[in-house]
């Protein structure tokens, strides 16, 4: 069984996912010497080879775990946290720490082995931000986990060990570190402003047009004011929302748009770019929150992550984002 | 001139250290293919080619900048921040930035080229504890700074771009998040229970005994218990202590040989094991803290770091800290 621990002086969780019969040497992957090519569990005809799923699109009454789909969502074969059992909470002295309860979930989000999400037609990346929706909907019915986490790695720089694309979810028992000090920042300003900050730099964003990428009815596309790696993006929409579960069906096709836009853009500026995004909603067990503000964060893979970040959380950014973003303005669609 | 910029939800900081001329293309370089070999500035005989020394050990009257030498600290040739000017704070709207004034060096740690840190005998290890000393009072009296992270990558895979080996401390005008927060998590604990949690961390590692890997007068090294990576390691003083310049000269040669110990266990459970470690000292403008107390991290890279690690501060280790210490007392020095 996984189990989760706290450190006591920051609220950091970690999760202890060991892989039995390891020994030290085992874990010392250089990821560039990764396998391509091969056997694709990911792929259609292969459906046997997963767990089985939990969602499928596009199968039309067709048998479950059988080709046919146009996207689809599996438990992960390995996952860091497991779904069956009880959390178990206890102290070890001044020490914390559960059972590792949770779900990881794999979304396959083409059928097409060779696909690249950032090429996919928007009306298929659609199936990909329904899904997010869906899961997160089906797994906040289960009242051990408070939050879920949605992400993709793109790139064997960014941590895909798959070709095929995919999308993952963690759903966990605890609230990440990076989200409570989010939703902190987010109250405290609101405190003292009454306002949304998000929807303050939206506002002042759309003023100032220096960090703008791309905007569409619903959402706008830009460069964080402190971003962590040149390119760093960030998608919002236009009107408060803390949930992205409330978003309305009918700004899917708008989402999806304007991720096509933005990932199209990054492309055209540096070819296969690897980068991470990353949802940040509200955690599950909240009514609608004023302060906070649902969005997704794409965090390119350019610069290397070396002790001084890594201890201090305080990064080094070669290229201002008003920059970052004009390059991708100039990119011609 | 570099700046530094804060993101105004999570209140972390980021410095822009634009290299002018660079395409977005230019970032994207895959540390694995950094060469070896050839030219190195940080050799005895090459001081010229380093900007002039602020510190140096061992020449015994010899002249500035030339041959000797036993340990040298020099200005990073690439500073992140720069000495000169001034902070000039203000706002941008809602954002807010400041000049990038600080200090970027590199202690090189001995003469020889060849030398591994992890093999320098404890007598010459003790140097570099002694030069993170002297440069941190030298750079306390530049009141514009507030904070010196002191920290040393170790392996291109940890981010080391030269051979000979080298440790590097960046003076900053603001306080790093991570340290912001331990000193929070610190003091929150010592509200509630009058004790510093260090302290009390020690104590229960002491008697428990399944997470001590070694100690000696002064110091002791554990595996934490929610460690971010197989293998990782805190090196901490057994009495309280809340600055590292405090430390007396008189445990130089225990903080020495601890370290040497403790980094010798490591390589010999994984050869040439990339790790990055950093000084957690407190901030250098308050007195003595009762709920703070300074420490190393050592943190091996061994598992890759993804879009789920990165975005949330969540960590998935695959060994519990109690195997990883198992398998660092067996080792035979």
């Amino acid at each position: 069984m996984p189990e989760l621990r706290k450190d006591p002086i920051l609220g950091r969780w970690i999760i202890i996912a060991q892989e039995r019969g390891k020994r030290p040497t085992d874990f010392y992957v250089d990821v560039s010497t990764k396998s391509k090519g091969g056997f694709c569990p990911l792929c259609p005809g292969n459906e046997k080879t997963t767990p089985p799923e939990v969602l499928a699109y596009g199968r039309n009454n067709g048998q479950a775990n059988t080709p046919g789909w146009t996207l689809r969502v599996v438990p992960n074969k390995f996952p860091a946290l497991v779904i069956e059992g009880n959390l178990d909470k206890e102290a070890e002295g001044l020490y914390d720490r559960m059972n590792g309860i949770g779900a990881h979930e794999v979304i396959i989000d083409t059928p097409h082995h060779d696909a690249s999400f950032t090429h996919l037609p928007p009306q298929d990346l659609q199936l990909t931000f329904m899904a997010f929706q869906d899961r997160i909907r089906d797994l906040s019915r289960d009242i051990r986990f408070n939050y879920v986490v949605v992400f993709k790695n793109y790139g064997s720089a960014a941590g895909a060990s798959l070709e095929h694309s995919h999308s993952q979810l963690i759903a966990l028992p605890v609230l990440p570190r990076m989200i409570t000090s989010e939703l902190e920042g987010c109250l405290s300003y609101f405190c003292y402003k009454d306002r949304c900050i998000y929807c303050d730099i939206i506002r002042q964003e759309l003023q100032q047009d220096i960090r703008l990428v791309c905007q569409n009815e619903h959402f706008v596309t830009l460069t964080p004011f402190a971003p962590r790696s040149p390119f760093e993006l960030w998608i919002l929409p236009r009107q408060h929302s803390s949930s992205y579960i409330d978003m309305p069906d009918s700004w899917l096709p708008s989402l999806s748009r304007i991720f096509s836009e933005t990932l199209r853009r990054l492309d055209s500026c540096i070819k296969d770019i690897p980068y991470n995004f990353l949802l940040h909603t509200q955690p599950l067990r909240t009514g609608p929150l004023e302060h906070y503000h649902w969005h997704f964060e794409i965090v390119p893979k350019l610069t290397s992550i070396a002790g001084f970040e890594w201890g201090t959380g305080f990064y080094i950014n070669p290229m201002p984002p008003e920059l970052s973003c004009s390059y991708l303005k100039e990119v011609q669609l």
